[in-house]
């Protein structure tokens, strides 16, 4: 939850009274059926870690109450999490959270993904597509400087962490980087690491991070839902020359990953900002 | 769409005749209804500027092929991209998409939003809470080294870009510090900036970035639907001791806001890795 979103269970009365009872499907932009925005709420808390493993959850007649929706409603809801394997019901002692990636809940991996690889993460990489003339979608084509449409070298691949589908990654390259680089030479190795053993030399990149809501595709693939928020990691590497050569996409699975950086304060002026480092 | 995610509507055909026909509600961990389904994909293609605004959409027809569902599933999510002002009918011309965020539809907010702050971005924060002796959540009290449940300063507040809510974001400090800051010292600068001016100094900080599904609070606070993906960004601060002190989570709409950043490679070693830099 957002103001509360890691609270422990003990505290969710004290939260709960603070904006008192809740109403499900009141947001006016919602049209996701009530039980439904139950079981996301509920998911949410789950992975989030905020229900002890040794304690069980609240029982349905109070989250009836809390949220103010049938005990229907309350009992599909959970019926999902547990079809999903999120709750474990015990006869005669209550339902309890099982949350994704072991005990805790948060054993994801932090980082940025290609640098663990590089340092020995053990993922395997399985190809999805190769491309050497594929139509460079509009973004990809504004960052590479191409025509939109033209074509492009277009690698994408799905990358298994402990046989779990971490991330879905798309590339754009010039058309001219297929003369480089084989469909055979793709090993586990993040491409770029592949180019760079060519003698491409990349410089720097920019990248940008955002939540989408996973499509039909992206939910099969990553094995999770259709509609569930996945990590979306933009970039473009730019050469010594200041030329951008590579556009990617990366779709990571929060259950699996998280994106970890350092920050330090810039004290320098008198307007003190973060600046990233590491 | 994953592979295709930002596909010129010209070239969806080749990227759907690459996979087949497309079957909703074919992955067994999703639970939403088919129509809810397509309209999560139409609403991310429109946010991702796949469509032209001055090319109509596809037919329904079109679409009803595409993702083998009927004629009336299509038309109640494009009734549901209607209601959200997503697309617009024009009679006799066809259905267009109307991206969020103006003209392109990819108008959002780039970087350290406390950054954009201090560097002058108009935006006003709405305290939601102010408590003085709050029971801090497990994740913040593990973050600041204190007891679960023991008290703590919370401050939550919502903030708005050109009078659209762009994030909301609640901090835990130790209590000691509610006799340093006060209820009506909080304006619209960024709480570590106002601490800053009591002489509290920030060193450093430790963020993770995620993407998580909208609760029925945060829908609320942040207009949208409950389940939709929202960036999630966690920080502990650490003084010049290397204590941390101030722990926080911020929720961002992705239709307002995306994380930038620069990364430099470091090619020093046999094996380059990506750095992370500005």
């Amino acid at each position: 939850m957002p103001e509360d979103d890691d609270l422990p269970k003990s505290q969710q009365a004290d939260a709960a009274s603070e904006v008192g009872r809740r109403r499900l499907g009141s947001s006016q932009t919602t049209s996701l059926p009530v039980y439904h925005q139950l079981y996301t709420i509920l998911r949410q808390q789950i992975q989030d870690g905020m229900f002890d493993r040794d304690q069980p959850l609240p029982p349905e007649m109070t989250l009836s109450k809390t949220y103010d929706v049938s005990r229907v409603t309350v009992r599909r809801a959970l019926e999902m999490l547990e079809r999903e394997s999120l709750i474990v019901r015990r006869h005669g002692v209550g339902t309890f959270a099982c949350p994704p990636g072991g005990e805790g809940g948060n054993e994801r991996l932090a980082g940025l993904v290609e640098n663990l690889i590089t340092l020995g993460l053990d993922t395997t990489a399985k190809l999805i597509a190769f491309d050497a003339a594929a139509p460079v979608p509009s973004v990809a084509a504004a960052a590479l400087n191409l025509k939109p449409g033209s074509p492009a070298l277009r690698i994408e691949r799905l990358r298994y962490y402990k046989s779990k589908p971490l991330s879905l990654t798309t590339l754009f390259l010039p058309a001219a980087f297929a003369s480089r680089i084989s469909e055979k030479e793709l090993d586990d190795r993040p491409v770029m690491r592949i180019l760079e053993a060519t003698g491409i030399k990349a410089m720097r990149a920019e990248q940008t991070i955002s939540a989408v809501a996973a499509d039909d595709r992206a939910a099969n693939r990553l094995s999770v839902g259709v509609g569930a928020p996945l990590i979306r990691l933009r970039r473009t590497v730019f050469d010594e020359a200041g030329q951008p050569f590579e556009h990617q996409q990366g779709l990571y699975n929060p259950d699996q990953y998280e994106y970890h950086m350092l920050l330090t304060r810039d004290n320098s002026s008198s307007r003190p900002q973060w600046r990233h480092i590491g």
